[in-house]
């Protein structure tokens, strides 16, 4: 299992992209991965192939009425089990919240 | 008013890293600016120079304990005014209900 | 055709990580797609396919050492013939040169 | 020293923006720091302070004519001299070259 972000960027389309930012997590919600959005981007969790098949799938949409795409994505891969997307922020936010109380 | 979103790695520190990462979150936290923690990395909004000096104070306090570090920063800079770390979000949510509810 | 630039960092194998990405760069080496070597990643110039399925062999090398890898990839994908590798460079240095020359 | 490689795209400005990535290398290149221009970025090499003031310096050009501006920066930080600008590509290089004449 991997964590998946990423965020795609429609050029010529003018300022606004929340249109086409919106079909990418319509195809998202409907792939049956689990996913956090957040302000700058969208964090999948799944296999490897998986969850590259989704950011292809929102890249052709997005191409359809694109003619530039830019793509930005991070991969955080390690052996384990899954339930990372909510395990890692708890993780990190109950060290910090015991350190801020000592 | 700038959207950053960074992450931060340790390099020569083994595999699990929290303990470096809520180090970045504590110095966030006491930065006074608006945040949000993600499982891929942390999204803090304010002026340029505010957000850029949050990013360089975490890296000066990895950087006392690690002899590597790898730093990867997504800035979303737009006209306007604040609170666009819950508004992006919201936008493209409203979105994306309306057209699953068509 | 798109271009793609990636890095891979291997977590928990100390800082440094020449010996890794030799082995990447032997692999994109080996995949007959034009690349470039940066010294902050490597592009890629082929087909979306083509070009991930490099990424992919390349992670999945690493993952046999490495028990945590952080991956940073961008696309930028667009209508168009081939030949961007060089082109891209070629056309902004151009009209540096020109401004320069005023 | 640090490595910062570093791209920016102006939104609502049409599909091609070299017009405006030109006006940003010529900053980079007044800066007297070392750079090198790749198809996905430039990388510049110099203290942190130095790095992140041509980064902003761009910013603040490229924001003068576009109403939004999408930034990616990557940091290599590493203790040790200068001259890595050169010095990552060479050591990799070489690595592969001995193992492809194995």
């Amino acid at each position: 299992m991997v964590l998946l972000e990423f965020s795609m960027i429609p050029l010529g389309k003018g300022e606004s992209v929340s249109e086409y930012v919106s079909r990418s997590l319509d195809i998202i919600d409907r792939s049956g991965l689990n996913y956090r959005l957040n302000p700058m981007g969208t964090v999948i969790e799944g296999e490897w192939d998986e969850v590259f098949a989704v950011v292809k799938q929102c890249y052709e949409r997005m191409r359809q009425d694109c003619p530039r795409v830019s793509v930005a994505i991070k991969v955080d891969a390690r052996e384990g089990s899954a339930g990372r997307l909510e395990a890692k922020v708890a993780r990190v936010e109950e060290r910090l919240g015991r350190e801020l109380n000592k």
